[in-house]
């Protein structure tokens, strides 16, 4: 048995690195004294943004490689090294959109991948907006605005037409801002 | 640009391999003719079950290595090779909480990492439970159920006290079931 009698992390080293995220090994001793070994993802926090323009959201459409195919979404994107959330939330949404907004409300955050890793998703409502110029990077390109009703969000869920974790997830923090108590 | 002007795949090799999953790194010609890499996940997919019974569900508090602390959650688990999904449910929420449910509901599935993988979750409601033994594994030691409010699940997401992506997910799934339309 470890000597706390808790599980603790005797070793870690980098088992694979790529340019957009490593992989961790680490060691355990569990709390029965046995050794466990896991490998974590390591990869940058990231950002969703619920646009809300009176009744209406502007999501995005793009070809997602991991799917091959294309997935509606909110705006989402890394957060850079020693970047704040709200400076990630406001580079991202101009840049996929287009949009920029005079009034951002933090709903929260979330771990990403718990299973895997301690990557966080910090969700934020956007308000206020006008409509500056698309800056797409190259593998965004053909990356289409939407507009949609924000009422239709659910639907557009139950219909598999939104299959995205973290627009989901977005949408619940959405859901619970506007829920009593 | 690529023939069909859209984007096209010309190479796929495993660049790393765990026990749990492997790392894929696979290359695109962009609809501009440029080529992209893309590195990818490639995990089996999961399972989350909300338990039902009149006004309270029961969650399992368990000790998260990737964060290092524990974390409030549906109960969840890998579907094996060849599993069905219902299968799974019933093995996992059996083993985490020791509950035997007569009644399952389909409430609707996800992409868990659409940044990175096709990985999916498919989200169920168990009710008409009884309860057997908890079968856990080693890694699951301390693994404890909670007996908690349905109607509390929402405040426990704003107060930070749950956090799991698949959890907040499979909870708005839970709340768009109840929605009308």
């Amino acid at each position: 048995m470890s000597k706390t009698g808790k599980v603790k992390k005797i070793s870690e080293k980098t088992d694979y690195k790529c340019p957009y995220f490593k992989i961790t090994k680490e060691s355990f001793v569990l709390a029965n004294g046995k050794n466990s070994d896991w490998y974590f993802l390591k990869r940058k926090d990231y950002v969703v943004t619920i646009v809300k323009d009176g009744y209406y959201t502007y999501m995005v459409e793009l070809y997602r490689f991991s799917i091959k195919r294309k997935s509606l979404e909110f705006s989402a994107g890394m957060i850079e090294v020693g970047e704040k959330p709200i400076n990630a939330v406001r580079r991202e949404l101009e840049e996929e959109t287009g949009i920029i907004a005079k009034k951002f409300t933090y709903l929260g955050w979330y771990y990403a991948y718990i299973g895997m890793s301690n990557e966080k998703a910090h969700v934020f409502l956007a308000e206020d907006i006008i409509f500056a110029k698309q800056k797409l990077e190259e593998t965004e390109s053909g990356m289409k605005v939407k507009k949609i009703k924000i009422s239709d969000i659910g639907k557009l869920i139950k219909k598999e037409k939104i299959r995205a974790e973290h627009t989901i997830n977005a949408y619940c923090f959405y859901l619970l801002k506007n829920q009593k108590s």
